[in-house]
């Protein structure tokens, strides 16, 4: 498992001239380490006497925000995997009118799957960015800049996996399908938008 | 060293109530996944026939990128080798003026080097980015997203990195330091949105 690997390890072999991992796998990376920094920024607010007003927000906000961080951190091997699906399929056999509408299914699934996985990573950093907007202000000065960062790592897993959508839709038949997606995807990044722009106002008034 | 904790590991120890390793370290990973896609993407476009006329190109961007990925690679501990130093120059003692001159000259040390190594992984950033400046639109189109997720991981690096030059440059006495430091990081962050909306529309335009 990629997750399994060392930061260098999974450096080097995003590097090599194997397709996968790709963006999308470091999209998910980018959002779990966001996420990561949140959780943070909430253990170091927690307990200290001078946030104890905001205690149970921050209690909260761990306990949610390390749900995300868990999730994306298993789509950084989902996103690979279902790519590896749509490589698989191409390879499937296409001798008899069979096998061609078998192998067509396939690809189809293969496609979605490969839209669906990076979907997941954009709605969970979303909620990521929600949770930073959620406790930006309040939660230990100190640890301004982490959460600033987490906003970013955040954002770009956001817009890293709406790409890896994206790149995926023109190959799926399922006009339904891809017409809701691309819907999806536009209203999540124009929210976050919105929100971040919230959040680098506060990260910029305090550094 | 971080660089050796699996992914998950990594996260893990961000979560922590530990403020070490926190965003600095982030950007740093962030800078050097952003770098290793980008070297995926040359080395997916090197050998093809159709992109030919941009070989030497791909092959010259390669080579200069693997540097920015290895330093940016080093920097993840660099970082939090540094906080850490400033935690260590507080709890250094205080009891007679000597102790107490030397203190001081150690803590503004920690603390120019705890701006200093942010600041590398700016530059890093900003070098990456032009370098997918130069061969967006040109490489591989078939990973078209993972140039864009690069470009994303990129801009965080130098994002997140700025912001932690930035939080140490109020503890730092040196006025002619931290005026020149503020002043460096404003340029680079100003000719990194320049290059990345370029970036931008020619990923948007390819989607």
């Amino acid at each position: 498992m990629l997750v399994n690997m060392t930061v260098n390890e999974f450096a080097e072999e995003l590097a090599s001239d194997s397709p996968a991992p790709g963006g999308g796998s470091v999209a998910a990376v980018s959002g779990t380490l966001g996420a990561g920094l949140v959780s943070m920024v909430c253990r170091l607010t927690i307990g200290k006497k001078k946030y104890e007003a905001v205690e149970e927000l921050m209690t909260q906000t761990l306990s949610e925000v390390e749900t995300h961080r868990q999730a994306l951190g298993r789509l950084v091997d989902e996103d690979t995997d279902a790519f590896n699906q749509v490589m698989a399929g191409f390879k499937l056999p296409r001798d008899t009118d069979e096998q061609k509408a078998e192998r067509g299914r396939a690809i189809q699934l293969a496609f979605k799957q490969a839209a669906d996985v990076p979907f997941s990573v954009c709605r969970h950093c979303v909620a990521v960015l929600k949770l930073i907007d959620a406790i930006a202000g309040k939660a230990n000065a100190n640890a301004l800049s982490d959460l600033g960062v987490a906003g970013e790592a955040a954002m770009t897993g956001l817009r890293g996996a709406a790409m890896n959508v994206r790149i995926n839709l023109p190959a799926i038949t399922d006009t339904d399908y891809t017409a809701e997606k691309n819907q999806q995807v536009r209203q999540l990044l124009d929210d976050a938008a919105m929100i971040k722009s919230r959040i680098d106002r506060i990260i910029e008034d305090g550094l």
